[in-house]
């Protein structure tokens, strides 16, 4: 199979932690976001959505969505709990990142890493929302270890991502304990940091 | 098991949906968003992210987010493919819509239908998008009946809820006929509209 992405981007990432934890093979085929490569005709007809990360599989069919695609390679896997509302809560997270999370940490991190933007530039909805969705995390994680069940998960993956490059966009980790040694511990678990 | 729902939003109607058509038992709690009934202290304890719809199972556990909990009342049903790949399209279809959907056509129809504003005052950014969303929609939908597989699934309920409602928010299906077939078969097999 292959991984169209692009290293700059965390959704991209997930695949890459997902996949190297489960040992499965994959050609990474750079995708230059800032350059315009996901919107050439050729990959606007793999994914007429226009973004990275797509993986194709060796039949050909594509599938895109980051945490669609770590859901699907983790299937049957440690990565996915087998019960079934541990599997569920796995998803709430999954959909909860995207809405919640990532359009405020991860675009607040594009404004100042990519647009080299001041921290002041950031739109301030953005910032107030990345900062409840950093300190929801720091309250969900007391007296865990995962954020769903008793075991790393793609939703731990997903969270990651962007977490762990939150300071890039200007938020403070350091007020947040319980999210760091959450972060230490995923990226112990996935052999990255 | 109890839903806590809002019927003005189509996230929670949802729910309703999928579990009306499953034949599910449910008690349904009204919490009245733009009364703040998502936001007391109450009902933070059971959703910190202070967002409808929220299921609540007979033993207390709880679930947010409305694909999260469709997908799981949907487990081990005609709603959610069995062929891996079908299923991994629903999950696509279902992270798509929270992030390039509604944001933008619920967002929009929010503003027009309870901030009472006119189209004009619709951020244009967030008309593009919609715009665009539906756009990309008619093109999927050429030549097949449902987002994925050969059977309504949970990824058809889920675009379902605010694409019959886009109209609220200022955008026209006239010009989108596939849109419009499909949300006329949705809505047969559902027995809503």
């Amino acid at each position: 199979m292959k991984v169209y992405g692009d290293r700059i981007s965390g959704n991209c990432l997930k695949v890459q932690y997902t996949a190297d934890y489960l040992g499965l093979e994959y050609e990474w085929v750079d995708t230059d976001i800032l350059a315009g490569e996901s919107r050439t005709p050729g990959y606007l007809s793999l994914n007429p959505a226009g973004q990275v990360p797509l993986l194709v599989l060796d039949d050909g069919r594509p599938l895109a969505q980051s945490n669609a695609i770590i859901t699907h390679l983790a299937r049957d896997s440690v990565l996915l709990p087998s019960d079934p509302y541990d599997r569920a809560k796995v998803d709430e997270w999954l959909f909860w990142e995207q809405y919640s999370h990532e359009p405020y940490v991860a675009v607040c991190r594009f404004v100042m890493l990519y647009q080299k933007k001041p921290a002041s530039e950031r739109e301030p909805w953005r910032v107030e929302r990345g900062e409840g969705a950093l300190d929801l995390m720091e309250q969900a994680l007391k007296g865990r270890d995962w954020f769903s069940g008793t075991h790393l998960s793609v939703a731990d993956i997903a969270l990651l991502a962007y977490t762990r490059l939150a300071h890039e966009g200007g938020f403070d980790l350091d007020t947040r304990p319980t999210v760091r040694g959450w972060i230490a511990r995923s990226e112990d678990a996935l052999g990255i940091g």
